[in-house]
């Protein structure tokens, strides 16, 4: 069995198991440099033992600690410490783990010891697995499963990704409305073992249509004779297969719930989402989320080959290219005014800086309102707000920087000008700040993400256009 | 009861509410405009009905969503829907909304209206509370509480934030090891109520010290005569009250918790964490995370008055136009240079903007590491692959606006600059982007919301610099 230890203990298991795994490493370049040498048996002997004392401290560990040990190692190693798991362990860590290190393992390894490491995971487990598995691999381990996990395999695979079709799971326990608390804890006693998170029985008719459910702790309070449709709670949160994970995940957070019943068209209990799967869902998502903001597209591997780090990266640096590029287009527009006064181009990056600053605060306060779903018919209201706020930072920090550029540039009329633009500028941020979200929004998109890109494109674009356009004018 | 609602009702129930908050703002204006005529009491009914209305409509909907509800709307309109709350609605809402809402509210009540809304609330969600309230509103709500919750309010204010005791409730039930499944069983009888996210009992010894804990499920499926401490699970996560709170965060997360026993420096039980106190922290702090990388302080209501606003948001623009003044003077002293070759004013912008952003995608991916302590002993060879990477990325898009240049500019060694300094700064960008955040870690913050300032400070600076210096060296 594996158990749950203290992060104390996980840590000092990974230190030996860093300790370990170097001194493999010396063994080897040992044995390799003296092939030929008589001390071999010796070595070997080493080399062996060192495996074993690796066996013994792995051994035990929580699949999801062993998981995140294998993240922290360079890749060399990840297969050797994987392949001293004992074989449920190895399967079970492999659920755990980040896709891209799931994808790289399953890479290295052998078809027969990649089916042996999985032949323990059940239905649910082999279809979160099923993404990165070749198709072989699977249809082998399908076939030990029963016809109705079988099933389960294939049918999960066919709901969209981000839907409560692949949150999922099949392992829920139902009784009939008229049964009573005796029978249901019965069912429960004949059960050889309960899967994880297993709060409640839910209660369905004769038909199998979702009827309400019975907590444990109900269970547990009620008489044994009562019928279950008389005790049962009716006002239960359901979902159905097709509808976005975010509407399960948003439920388990409003509501506390630990677990809900997943229902189709009809009504009918198909399966049942968990508090774990639900929370898994949300981590993967802001952690896909903080990456895309720097324009990363997938969890990229710390150790991944350049090749792959050059894949993943390239779009949002040709996309930064095109934008920049066009935007020193527009300062090309005034070389004839930069040449005159050349000061101009050291302060003009000041505008767009200061631009695409104030923009992004506006930007993450719209963001976050859409996502809470709080911006009904108050658009007006906040773009005049923001507008506001705007024109009292353009004042403020248009008059400092006004000074500033009087004091180093001796111009009065240049600290004019550096005014009014950071003071345009920076409205033109507060509108920007406010539409380009809502646009996003509108078309479907998530603003968290692309907003920032338009919105510096427009401050840097509008920022050397208002300064070097009013400079052209005035100086 | 509250009750859990599908979202569609929720949403629509939101709509009436914004209906007859419309309509109720209609008749105020009209009565104060016609406020001698003799309709006066016709109006005065219409406005009652409407009151009415809205609180049918507030009724029976799940404090979460009323919070939700509450803040998607204009500040004058909260008041109004609040007040036509059921006191204990009112009360548990309270606890559910924004820390910035419900200072507001709280602000804006009479003290004996808040002490009346408050007045059902339990020991827990008062010291949840307790930041929020006046001292004196505070001390008259405890004295109402039995001796054991009151010194519960004072102690749990004494944890730091963000630590486990901040976190933990006093809802604990405990039975003695030497106890029968029978007796714990009648325990859980003689409950009026159970607190929400009970799933297991813990098990403690004739000193209270934390022996076990007893999952419900267990209890359902054990003979009724087996002595407790002989089925227990022992192997159990438990938190001190001085743990910060992530370590908590992180156990649940990993090992699929419910609900977890905190034990004090002699392992006596003081306390229980539930997954629902440490999922809203783990929310929180990714909101305060996601606005604080924008350079946000805390949640800034979307309707704040302009003067709060501006308090939130000066700082970071502050910091922003000393490092963009820093990074003018940088330019500064090229101004002979540019006004030498008008086009490197054009050219700079890009060559600063690219080292920004091939940084802030390593700065991601080396603070997700840090986050997710995936970073021993490994440095040297993340380093040393970030430094391929953006050799790699700078051959490329340096080539590319090199050539871009000389087709704009006519000017080889322009172009032959131009690429130079791409390459230049993308090195100084990928060290930059790895030193930056092992740097703030280090030093005790969180290199997730700092680094990318001091990164783009560092690419500008550096870029102005690589770009204008080689420049002056060659044209």
């Amino acid at each position: 069995m594996t158990v749950v230890r203290s992060a104390a203990h996980v840590q000092a298991r990974t230190e030996e198991i860093r300790r370990l795994l170097d001194r493999h490493r010396v063994l080897e370049t040992f044995a390799v440099r003296q092939q030929t040498s008589k001390r071999d048996l010796l070595e070997q002997m080493q080399r062996r033992e060192n495996l074993a004392a690796l066996q013994k401290h792995v051994r035990g560990l929580h699949p999801a600690d062993l998981a995140a040990i294998l993240e922290s190692l360079p890749p060399d190693d990840r297969l050797i410490v994987w392949r001293q798991l004992p074989r449920r362990d190895a399967g079970l860590t492999l659920v755990e783990v980040s896709t891209d290190l799931r994808e790289w393992i399953v890479g290295a390894l052998e078809r027969q010891e990649l089916i042996d490491a999985l032949a323990e995971l059940d239905a649910d487990d082999l279809s979160y697995l099923s993404e990165s598995l070749p198709d072989d691999v699977l249809t082998a381990l399908s076939e030990r499963l029963h016809a109705r996990d079988r099933s389960w395999v294939v049918d999960t695979r066919r709901y969209a990704e981000d839907s409560v079709g692949r949150l999922m799971s099949p392992d829920v326990i139902s009784v009939r409305e008229d049964q009573h608390v005796r029978e249901a804890i019965e069912t429960l006693r004949a059960r050889a073992d309960l899967p994880d998170q297993t709060d409640r029985l839910f209660v369905v008719d004769a038909r199998n249509v979702l009827r309400g459910s019975m907590p444990f702790h109900l269970l547990l309070r009620t008489e044994p004779g009562t019928r279950l449709g008389d005790v049962m709670l009716v006002d239960i949160a359901a979902f159905t297969p097709d509808e976005p994970a975010s509407h399960a995940a948003k439920a388990f957070e409003r509501y506390d719930l630990v677990s809900a019943p997943v229902v189709d068209d009809l009504g009918k209990l198909v399966g049942r989402v968990t508090i774990d799967a639900v929370l898994d869902y949300v981590h993967v998502l802001s952690d896909q989320e903080a990456l895309a903001r720097a324009g990363l597209r997938g969890a990229e591997d710390l150790f991944a080959p350049v090749a792959e780090s050059f894949r993943n990266r390239w779009p949002w640096l040709c996309l930064n290219l095109i934008t920049a590029f066009v935007a020193s287009r527009v300062i090309g527009l005034f070389e004839g005014t930069i040449s005159r006064v050349v000061a101009l181009a050291a302060l003009m990056p000041i505008v767009a800086s200061l631009g695409g600053n104030t923009g992004n605060q506006t930007v993450a306060l719209v963001a976050r309102a859409l996502a809470l779903d709080q911006l009904h018919g108050s658009r007006l209201r906040l773009a005049r707000k923001e507008v506001t706020v705007s024109i009292v930072n353009g004042a403020l920090w248009g008059g400092v920087l006004g000074l500033l550029s009087i004091a180093v540039y001796h111009n009065v009329a240049l600290g004019l000008v550096m005014m009014a633009a950071v003071i345009l500028n920076l409205l033109v941020a507060a509108l920007a700040g406010v539409m380009v979200p809502l646009l996003l929004h509108r078309i479907g998109r998530d603003p968290a993400y692309g907003s920032s890109v338009m919105l510096t494109f427009i401050t840097d674009g509008m920022g050397f256009l208002l300064f070097l356009g009013l400079a052209r004018l005035v100086l």
